[in-house]
């Protein structure tokens, strides 16, 4: 027998085990097993792991990145009717799914009037004009799909005025500029990426006078300083010096004329004029190679349009057996800027492969989770989260009462070194589980736990040392699912050794370059990070659908909290007790919290001992379920759309406490003698305290008075 | 025997059948009962509306209105004492009661230096001053703790100038005074009560100039114009010539110093200043005995102090025997402005009498219901709904997760003829159903509902003829639970033949004359309409507490919703049409809406047939428990505090359909070139058409995408 055909025979066998081990395990029950209930079954958990191929995860990104899939553009379109045909295949498809437009704001160059950037002698004369274009390298940059780079939702116009550099566009970049007699009055401001939001850099030279706005990556942000076509891409995973990110410079998510309504035909519609968070001024981001060219006096030429547009979820479901009224939402968007390999095509990759292993187990009777799973493919999320946004706003009720979680999968590997996870905290502990029974890609023979932990780690008071878990800012689709519906929720990735790059982000984000030929000579040549990232994520979905008790540790939310207090405490509680404002009510709820919670935890390990009662069982999830929403106040921040929790609204206060606290102690420092100005730092107090009091209300026993 | 002995032996029987009734039917269920869930008792239902004694409840009130017990003063502390002892008593009290106490901002009149209205002579003679106190025609009004009667919240000041006469005090009242060539500035109004809430008439007033209100009560409004003293209490009902009737004249509700805070020592608390809904100018009420004596120049001299109080609520608790997070709320406040025999300890009086019977089989081990039932006893209504409010500030997560519906018993009678409900509509039919098990006092052998139907009935298109069930606005503690939360509510009473009577409200309303005597001689004798209060109302607490379904009928909103939608196809289509603003969203909402409560009872219809699975009940349960907060939009009236549900807002208009849309569209009509306006009209639409959908989407099968 020739090679090939012992490991045809190999493989078959090992298929036919996997095969039997499903069929053995996971058959339906039958009537005398009736009587117990339906909980996670590990050996299902670990067959279904081990059924993720690398390799079809490898096919569905070769085909999700072949072309330029821009919101909205026929080529989304074809991979709505790919991830359609995908969920309701007859043998893999999931129990139902269907597609979900909304009409919405979307900004556009002009294909006939390209945004331009020139630099214009005292008399008049061209000297120089920035490309319309990135090099064509591989092939793919010359594909007529690709979006010429520009900065969405910029306005239009065609200042022209003297060169500053301005740093990262932070406020107090420009603040620097004005102290050292520079006035930017009429300026076109030059900056690079970073530091700041896109919009921020706008909004924040508007305000010095400021005419036009120019964006570009600088090499020793994303490149660890190459810089020359023989050293970047696709000699290395370096960005090309004709590279340029694209990008939403608006400042706020969801579709811009309907905040707080789905995007539906008939919903009410701001006026263009009455929308807030476009950026003020022509913008036009712009390569390194360019960046380099420019002096004096610049002209910058923008001719981007509003247009409304049907961008299109594609949402499946796997409907529980048990409780189909309790949802596990699992999503990633589809739009890309251009191909999009990386981001977001190695999300959707991983999402497929996820969605064909568990819709195979369903198609066959093999399986069904005890809650339902929802999978979402969200259109528009790079101008601004949009199709996850407006899906939270249509469901909102219907969510809020039954999400149980949010898992979000954007960028599965930005480089192959090691797990990356955000969330709220009652994420870890079922991410920390599902991370220690998948083994890391590579040859240490770790657990991605084991790995991550040597990555990215700090000491936790409760658990010891453990991996470092992120926070969640507005970056990704689980903004709308946090801040909004107050959706348990997490982010899970492969990212990069910090000790081997600097990199901002990987380096071809958002530009032409980020191919499928990048991943699979760069970032993650076998696709095995790929696997992990998909084995970790499907480890926690099936612990969240399956499990009778939810795998949702609130214990974990005592240890934020008390270090936000303390937080506030050391850093925050000198001058507020020079002004006779008193942490005690904070001290007080957090210390109810923690008592609240640790007694939860003891009941729920009696009840563990009996779980037969469903009711009991029921409770007590409601209970995990709904401890995040008791975060919520919506009128905590008003002038933020969105934001209502109140643990994780934006912060710009460096202290890592309550951000309504922070943040308005800051303002304060500013105007010590403004007692208007600690009154809203006491008000934000009161938030603060609120919540947790509620909070801790929802854990006591449901019977207390 | 004597007659007399006769009768004790009867009544002894009587009570040793309805103990065997008791003990025989809702003993402790054995094992074998176990796996059938516990579901209503009609015959445990029966006997318990026989144990509510009428004289009990007379006695109750006696002993409530005994001593004039405004919020926080010594005799209301009392009162809270005698609630924990009723509610802690071994034998016929609750699981647990306790007290929750508020720092709140509460007005009152100086003793020392009594709110004056004196008629001036233009040389400054005082030609006449009013009365302090009212008359003591029966010796409670010579209680050294009758508050003297004064507009609560009403700034100090003393007004002098020329005496208006201004109707009720509407802005239209205001307004035709204007026309008529009268300069209102500096001028002292004279209003009468109705028409317009009572902070309403000093608003209004304010924006003419208008310096000091008068407010006194007009025997036509109240009296059916009886008007002497030998034609008035305690001849009669009617309304002495002295009385006065005091009331809040905040315009919100709650605390006004900690709105959307729990008024807790530490909350945060707006300076007096910027508290917003006060009452602008110095305004006193007056009998309408001084009221016809003033004339020409008036001085008008108020000097009422705010003070921060401590009010206590009481609740207690029963708790739930299945589903103890499930949570049905019965409440009533207890401060009154003088005795307050009817308004508010009618219905303490019936809400200590039903705790005692519920509590009495409690504490025998003979019951325990389903669900919990959380008795409340509100502090501080009078001055603006404040305890309650507080209350749902502070456990709003829980309340807003965990509450099956809210019922409101205030005036338990008003009057004796007929019973009155007001409620959202998934409480209609739980009314009705109690209401054709009581049967009506007096000689009718009708039931509570038949003899309801003749007084107040409506067509409905589903059901026929049936009693009309009135909406809920915010005149008692329900508009918390209501507007801010979303609970299902309804408020029950006992009130008028409008055929005998045309008075406004009973007439001796937040006065002094409003006592024991009163009820007993006049609303009530024989405590007969207070027991079928008492019998209906427990009827419709055990239907909710018990029953394994919840008795919420949704389709009820489906009839609510067309007829809004109808009344604004009517009555603002036409113009809404010029304007090209079109109601077809809100024609598919409710076409949506009705489709899926139609499936869900049909679904519900099938369920019925095989209740033994405890999830799939729960799962319905959900979804009619909280149907009602699927209404809610805290971004919908930003501008009112605690209004969140979209159909049950404050309706200015007189068209009867979605209150943001016909409020709107009348602000519009007086503006029809301004765009801007008709915007808002377009936003209603689509709040109304979004709140609608999304309570539809929380119908429809759980599993639907």
């Amino acid at each position: 027998m020739p090679w090939w055909k012992v490991i045809l025979w190999l493989v078959g066998l090992a298929a036919l085990f996997s095969l039997g081990i499903i069929v053995g395990h996971f058959a339906v029950p039958k009537e005398a097993d009736q009587l117990a209930p339906q909980d996670l079954d590990q050996e299902l958990l670990e067959a279904v792991m081990g059924q993720l191929d690398a390799s079809r995860i490898q096919e569905n990104l070769r085909e999700l990145s072949l072309k330029p899939h821009m919101a909205t553009t026929l080529r989304d379109e074809n991979l709505v009717q790919l991830l359609l045909q995908r969920w309701q295949n007859p043998e893999s498809g999931l129990d139902a799914a269907g597609e979900g437009v909304y009409e919405v704001l979307l900004s556009f160059p002009s294909r006939e009037q390209p945004n331009t950037v020139r630099v214009v002698s005292s008399n008049g004369t061209t000297l120089f004009t920035s490309q319309h274009s990135e090099t064509n390298l591989t092939g793919e940059q010359g594909d007529p799909e690709v979006v010429q780079p520009y900065a969405a939702y910029a306005p239009a116009g065609t200042p022209q005025g003297l060169l500053v550099y301005a740093n990262r566009g932070s406020e107090s970049d420009y603040a620097y500029l004005k102290d050292q007699g520079i006035n930017l009055t009429g300026t076109i401001a030059l900056t690079r990426y970073g530091g700041v939001g896109r919009g921020a850099k706008a909004v924040n030279g508007a305000k010095h006078g400021v005419a036009g706005l120019l964006v570009y990556t600088d090499p020793g942000d994303i490149n660890d300083n190459l810089r020359f076509p023989n050293e970047t891409f696709p000699h290395s995973w370096a960005l090309p010096p004709s590279g340029v990110e694209r990008g939403s410079y608006y400042e706020h998510f969801g579709d811009p004329k309907t905040p707080y309504f789905p995007a539906t035909p008939s919903a009410f519609r701001l006026e263009n004029a009455d929308i807030q968070g476009f950026p003020p001024i022509p913008t036009q981001p712009i390569s390194f190679e360019d960046a380099q060219k420019l002096l004096c006096e610049v002209n910058v030429t923008v001719h981007n349009r509003l247009e409304l547009r049907n961008s299109s979820n594609v949402l499946g479901i796997i409907r529980g057996a048990v409780e189909p009224d309790r949802y596990v939402l699992y999503g990633n968007h589809r739009d890309s800027w251009v191909h999009g390999a990386v981001d977001p095509s190695s999300g959707t990759a991983v999402l497929l492969e996820i969605s064909r292993v568990l819709g195979t187990l369903v198609k066959a009777g093999k399986w069904r989770p005890r809650r339902s799973i929802v999978f979402a493919s969200w259109g528009a999320e790079e101008f601004g989260l949009i199709g996850s946004t407006e899906f939270t706003e249509e469901f909102f009720s219907k969510l809020q009462e039954r999400g149980v979680a949010y898992i979000n999968v954007d960028i599965a590997v930005f480089a192959n070194a090691t797990l990356r996870a955000q969330g709220t905290p009652p994420a870890q502990s079922v991410i920390f589980t599902a991370a220690k029974q998948v083994p890391a890609p590579g040859k240490s023979g770790l657990t991605v736990y084991d790995n991550w932990l040597q990555y990215y780690n700090r000491s936790s008071p409760a658990h010891g040392v453990i991996p470092s878990l992120g926070t969640l800012g507005s970056g990704s689709d689980y903004a709308a699912f946090v801040h909004f519906l107050g959706i348990t929720s997490m982010d899970i990735a492969y990212t990069y050794d910090r000790s081997k790059t600097s990199a901002r982000i990987y380096p071809t984000y958002h530009t032409a370059f980020d191919t499928f030929q990048y991943v699979e000579s760069f970032l993650d040549p076998g696709f095995t990070s790929h696997r992990a990232v998909a084995q970790t994520v499907v480890n926690v979905l099936l612990r969240l659908s399956d499990s009778l008790l939810l795998p949702l540790n609130i214990g974990d939310y005592s240890e934020t909290l008390r270090s936000f207090l303390q937080a506030a405490q050391d850093k925050l509680g000198p001058l507020l007790g020079q002004q006779s404002i008193d942490l005690g009510p904070l001290v007080s709820a957090v210390e109810r919290f923690e008592r609240a919670a640790a007694a939860l935890d003891q009941r729920i390990e009696t009840l563990r001992k009996n779980l037969s009662d469903p009711l009991k069982v029921r409770m007590v999830n409601d209970q995990l379920m709904l401890l995040e929403r008791a975060f919520l106040n919506t009128r905590a921040f008003p002038e933020k759309y969105y934001y209502s929790h109140v643990l994780w609204a934006p912060r710009t206060s460096n202290v890592v406490t309550f951000p309504g606290l922070a943040n308005a102690y800051d303002e304060a420092v500013k105007t010590p003698n403004d007692p208007s100005a600690w009154a809203k730092v006491k008000k934000q107090l009161s938030i603060a305290a609120m919540a947790v009091e509620g909070a801790a209300a929802t854990l006591e026993p449901v019977d207390d008075l």
